[in-house]
């Protein structure tokens, strides 16, 4: 398997990682979702993790860097499904996954990023700065 | 990897194949996979094969026993994010998914799902024998 699936939804982009992230998958997995944002205009970015057991420096890194880069995008990114026992070695490794926003699972992590949106649309609709 | 993971989203349930199905894995797929519908109530499971670039007999079988299984259940199953080339190799291994339903990708998937749910509704609502 040399490239992991981008599924989308609607306006958001989904990413189900299975299997042990390597350097050449990781490039080739931000090259896909950043083409997929700019063909689809995906306004959201959901990372589903629930099978990695393990999330090193590696597999952090290449989240915020996912996530920093959807953010040029105009997208938002949110990693859902962290297994309990991840969460504490993060926490205890000191990686706190700065830029991240996390959710319990997909469908949380699809309110958040709807909940972002409108919050954004609201933003611009009464920026004072346009009135 | 000895699990694959199932999505729940609303009333589906949504399940990414990536990696090589062996019996192990294949067998506890259908295991999670009937137990998160008995769990959840879920009404349709998409199964996503964009990633798999053969399916083979015993690929088929699985996803065949899937869709029966989810049948009983009363939720119906869609295979979705098929490439091209798989679906040469499968008529020409005169391979022909019966009782599987596809679609083109998720978003085509759900609508199939939501309107053979609406069917389904309506054809209750207008059942004449309860009428």
């Amino acid at each position: 398997m040399d490239r992991i699936p981008i599924l989308r939804m609607g306006e958001f982009l989904l990413v189900t990682i299975q299997i042990d992230m390597h350097d050449r998958l990781a490039l080739a997995l931000q090259d896909d979702l950043t083409n997929k944002i700019a063909q689809t205009g995906a306004r959201g970015v959901l990372i589903d993790i629930s099978s990695l057991e393990v999330v090193d420096s590696f597999i952090g890194r290449m989240l915020a860097n996912i996530a920093a880069m959807s953010r040029i995008l105009d997208a938002s990114t949110v990693v859902v499904g962290m297994q309990p026992a991840v969460a504490i070695t993060l926490v205890e490794l000191g990686l706190s996954l700065e830029g991240v926003r996390t959710a319990l699972n997909v469908e949380k992590g699809m309110e958040l990023l709807r909940a972002s949106l409108n919050g954004h649309w609201k933003g611009r609709l009464h920026d004072p700065a346009q009135a």
